[in-house]
């Protein structure tokens, strides 16, 4: 019996936490890339299956609206399910849950299937099953947004290098995030914290390219990101931010 | 009752591969400091317990041997157990097994209390139980050796950003050996496998300063590494690489 819903309970180690010893967005994101490739696998369309068909599922696009973080050694639980299955792409919710069973946010992600050799969208037949797997169940967050193009002036610059490089030899979804977040000081997050981040992948950043940052702050807390190599648009995103009602404060720690 | 031998099973998902679809020695030194964290939770003196008394364990030295990685998809455990422990520092050791209980490979940590009020090392009374927890099993690597000071020549600069930060507000233990392993190309990783790292962490690396990494090769594939703020040694390294026997190739992969 193949479950649409997937629930999944993890606990915030330690060594996991930020330095405002929360959980940070990027580790969220590689969370939740995890736990869409546990019920994927659970499903029988995981990872094994893809790469015998020479594919590979990868995200697309995701937005995230975060009540709050799950701090240090909290327990947390992740739920998912699909909202929507075609064959050019299927839309994967998550619910981000305490210990208590309160919503710390939710998620919504999108997903492709590329073609390996082609480095390509593929469409998959086999794939059809996911219709019936579709569990009818709100994520109660905004739509994607449509994202501003050609924005803002550069502001940083980098090379890809190995660490940031994943298994299909691209930069690692969640290091996209990073390479967002450290736009900002490190003193910005003990005082703001992210109430809705959005990411839109365009291309495929390989190992060792040169990377420009542009950013634009479109509207109060709004920022609006683009990562280019050259002209060409890697990723785009939108980062909102909040005040935070009491600014961090880690006793006896820096 | 207290065990001495700790245990724990983990599987190496696709999401946590580097783009050698193995992981990564910097995934690795996460996951020894998250098995150390929790045998030392087990014994009632984990982070909880630290903090209470304004206090955490925090990484000092880490040398490992392997004879391979674990790979994509691939079952692999840790065992670590205490080797040693006076009231200057604790010595952890662990076993890095495969799914058929092969050794993949061996890593001896050092760890100090560092008292966050002070910025200090610290002697606890309350840790002298450790010394009844000993382990009397060898760890069949060499022992640290002694890190060549004031070496090479300035191969790269950066700042400290917000990603690299953890909990105790210094830069992360495993990001430490990112910044290592970037300084050589993706490429280079398809052709030549770590076969022992050493690392000795001297001061910490707060956010936002200048970080410049020198680097000696000292003998054949013997590579020495160092991060300094100025003229301040943050930490040393030591890396011996070996051509791998058959260079890695990811089918349909770039």
């Amino acid at each position: 019996m193949k479950q649409k819903l997937f629930t999944k309970k993890f606990t915030l180690t330690p060594g996991e936490c930020n330095g405002q010893q929360e959980m940070s967005l990027s580790f969220l994101v590689g969370r939740i890339i995890k736990v869409a490739s546990m019920h994927a696998d659970a499903w029988g369309v995981g990872y094994e299956k893809m790469i015998s068909n020479r594919t590979a599922w990868v995200l697309s696009r995701l937005s995230i609206e975060m009540k709050r973080f799950p701090a240090i050694t909290e327990e947390y639980t992740l739920e998912t399910w699909i909202e929507d299955y075609n064959t050019r792409f299927s839309t994967r919710n998550m619910a981000i849950l305490d210990s208590r069973g309160e919503v710390c946010g939710y998620a919504r992600t999108i997903w492709l299937v590329l073609d390996l050799e082609a480095r390509r969208t593929a469409q998959m037949e086999e794939l059809n099953e996911l219709r019936t797997l579709v569990l009818d169940r709100p994520c109660p967050i905004e739509p994607p947004t449509r994202m501003r193009m050609e924005i803002g002036k550069k502001i940083d610059s980098f090379a890809v290098r190995y660490s940031d490089i994943d298994l299909n030899r691209h930069v690692n979804s969640s290091r996209y995030v990073e390479y967002f977040l450290n736009q900002y000081p490190f003193e910005w997050y003990d005082n703001n914290r992210i109430t809705r981040f959005e990411i839109a992948y365009a291309h495929e950043a390989r190992p060792g390219i040169d990377v420009d940052v542009f950013r634009e702050e479109t509207a109060d807390n709004d920022h609006a990101l683009e990562l280019r190599h050259g002209d060409n648009v890697l990723c785009r995103s939108r980062i909102i931010f909040a005040p935070r009602t009491e600014p961090i404060h880690i006793p006896f720690n820096g």
